[in-house]
């Protein structure tokens, strides 16, 4: 009864039936249930639905067909932890003096960074709510107090607290260490099991299931059942397993009767690293062309979200917090300003647009590219730089910053066309000084050149 | 007089008839002209016909629905230099001592190297089967003799006899100075009008017209009537008037005659550099992915080579030099191997495949890559380590070589399954230390552990 209490409190409801055919009256009064499952340097086309044809993914290409298919979806930053903070809080982690977080990849216990206690977490907002709520797999927020997914609203956790490449590789359970070091090839099935696990147990109250996976972040590994069955090798097999998790989820859903009352979203936190394809994209992860930042976006909610849809509107993981809150009953949120919009209207179809956003892509605390409507900017030379180290000379004499890509025509952004629209770079560069003047004082000094 | 006696010379022919009715007549006998336009650093996807958006090219998109598009044409270099010597040869330039030139973008008069002398060239080939032969654009196989393009089978040259990036920035006609420093603005717009001036000069006898443009290699020029013209900026500008000047030669031929007597092929010599579109394809200029070596073919002869085919048969520029020989009437040529393969078959629909050729793919002396039907292997870690220097031990932990990837459904070269068909890998490895024992004692040593 806790959680019919909690759902049923947040809705003033006064029906409070635990028989089954009351559940759907009870359901349809009560707020969505929401899934967020996250891959790990999962690349823009390794999907089938984006394109990929090495690696088959019935599962996710179906959740595509019967939802929405974003086509110009952002994680914010090409590297994990800033892209979870963002993600989480509907922030940029470049307010949080975490965007240069967890570099290195062996931990130590000294090692006490992670999401402020601040901050608030879709998953605090939720449980606010009445929701039940977990993250299953990968945090990489802070290993320690007051940084855990159970200091951040999550009242289950389970998984790998960072990235699979980490030492010490420990799997923990709440605040428990539970295998160390971790059997990764089974990791995607537990983590399956896990997320049916608490699907089940909350069937009767909305929840929110936050699933990111470890994969296909390396070292790469898949079950028995998966590998050598891909025709793309081992960073294949372990896509298909993922496809197959989500495939498990739906069915969960769909076998509990909960289908049409949960959104259901899939994204990855940046783009591929050394495997893994970013399509038509520039660049990889760690980089702020789109092929480290776009990844592929699906918003599943049937009935509420029109099947078959296909939109190339940009959005960016900083919109879920605010659309999510839309979108279970309440636009309000954390007690700190957003940078993130709602899409909850445009994710319903009541409007054709996504809100309009400009979105700030850095690397470490210095502000790179940003992306406006068909614009993206280059306003450093950075990423140029990190491509051709050792021709940096030319490439200042060559491509001078700012660069502007039409994303409308050249999503390759290999075509600079500044010089042709000088207006547009102007009132990009207003709007990113004007964003950018919001930032702590360690961010306005680094990027001192784009406030002038 | 003197070229008919030349080509006719050639054919053993005995009508020696200056009339315009016989010319038609006389032509159905002599071997065709030979017109070969190369762009410079143009990418795999910048020509409409290869998926470009912002880019409009109807001169060239039109000449591939006349005749064959080839989607896996390869350079065998990803740098200008040993490009231009295995397009000109029909062999690798690792065999010739000058992998490595020219790297400088300042040259001295003490810089002697280019095409060895005992080289046979595409144009020395033709003008001993009497054809008229000129080369119009940039040389770049040495600026001094014997290395010029009139000691290497061309009776006329006029161009920059390097990059146009290069100093001292000159124009020259023959082996004259005229002009210094070059007015880019307006060097396609003279390139065309000397190539269309040459071809009416030769119209009454078999031609080779091999015009490598020096754009779009940096620096960017478009004349007056290109400039902001193009959604694609100054790259865009420059693409359009490039195809504007295919366009012109094509009219040219239309216009005396010359249209179904003439093979006119187009490609370019690597990958685009920073501005340009590697389509889906991994890499730029200066990596052997095949986003560095990989670019757009097209082979028009109305009425020998089908209109509208498109094929995804791989071929390079190394088979160009056999397969023109065999084209115009013998198999024959230099008196050195050859690393091409005569395509004439399959470019005239006689066969529906390619030869099969092994093509390497060297960064320097080192090999770094191959292709071999559908397979593409690499063999050093060259590539990534210049991809992301700073990781370098963490790639060697990641990807070990060799890598294979199977680019019948992998094009960007994202997904290793070496460990999938260790025949497959076996086979190749094979296939690379046979062919590279052939190569000189260099390069060999360079390669020691490919040739185990």
């Amino acid at each position: 009864m806790r959680r019919h209490s909690r759902w049923s409190a947040w809705l003033f409801c006064p029906l409070l039936l635990c028989a089954a055919p009351a559940r759907t009256a009870a359901q349809a009064q009560r707020p969505p249930n929401v899934v967020f499952i996250y891959a790990d340097d999962l690349g823009y086309g390794d999907l089938g639905a984006y394109g990929a044809r090495a690696i088959k993914t019935p599962n996710l290409d179906r959740m595509a067909a019967d939802g929405l298919r974003l086509t110009s979806f952002y994680s914010v930053s090409p590297v994990c932890t800033p892209s979870r903070a963002a993600l989480l809080t509907g922030r940029y982690a470049a307010r949080m003096g975490i965007a240069n977080m967890h570099l290195s990849n062996v931990l130590t216990f000294q090692d006490t960074t992670g999401l402020p206690t601040d901050e608030t977490t879709i998953a605090t907002a939720l449980k606010a709510r009445g929701y039940a709520t977990a993250c299953i797999g990968k945090w990489h927020l802070g290993h320690l107090a007051p940084h855990r997914p159970i200091d951040h609203g999550f009242e289950y956790y389970y998984g790998i607290p960072y990235s699979n490449d980490m030492q010490p590789s420990m799997l923990k359970r709440m605040d428990e260490v539970i295998e160390q070091p971790v059997q990764q090839e089974t990791l995607t099935q537990r983590y399956t099991a896990e997320a049916i696990g608490f699907i089940e147990r909350n069937r009767n109250t909305p929840f929110f299931l936050y699933l990111p996976h470890n994969m296909p972040h390396i070292p790469l590994f898949a079950s028995e059942r998966f590998k050598n069955r891909s025709a793309g090798g081992i960073y294949g097999d372990v896509v298909e397993e993922l496809d197959w998790s989500v495939g498990q989820v739906l069915a969960t859903l769909e076998r509990l009767g909960l289908d049409d009352h949960t959104i259901v979203c899939f994204a990855s936190d940046n783009g591929p690293w050394y495997e893994g394809s970013p399509g038509q994209l520039r660049g990889r992860k760690g980089w702020t062309y789109d092929g480290g930042v776009r990844v592929p976006g699906i918003v599943r909610w049937p009935g509420r979200v029109r099947a078959g849809r296909v939109s190339d509107e940009p959005l960016a993981t900083i919109d879920v917090f605010p659309t999510l809150m839309a979108l279970t009953g309440d636009p309000g949120g954390g007690a700190l300003p957003l940078d993130g919009r709602s899409a909850a209207d445009f994710l319903l179809g009541k409007v054709s647009s996504s809100p309009e956003n400009l979105y700030l892509f850095f690397d470490k605390e210095f502000l790179q590219t940003a992306r406006f409507g068909r614009w993206k900017i280059h306003v450093a030379r950075w990423n140029v730089q990190r491509y051709q180290a050792g021709a940096a000379n030319q490439i200042n004499q060559t491509l001078k910053a700012p660069e502007l890509y039409d994303m409308s025509l050249d999503v390759g952004e290999n075509y600079n066309v500044a010089a042709n629209h000088p207006d547009a770079v102007r009132d990009l560069q207003r709007r990113i000084a004007e964003k950018l003047g919001s930032f702590p004082e360690e961010i306005r000094k680094a990027n001192a050149d784009l406030l002038k």
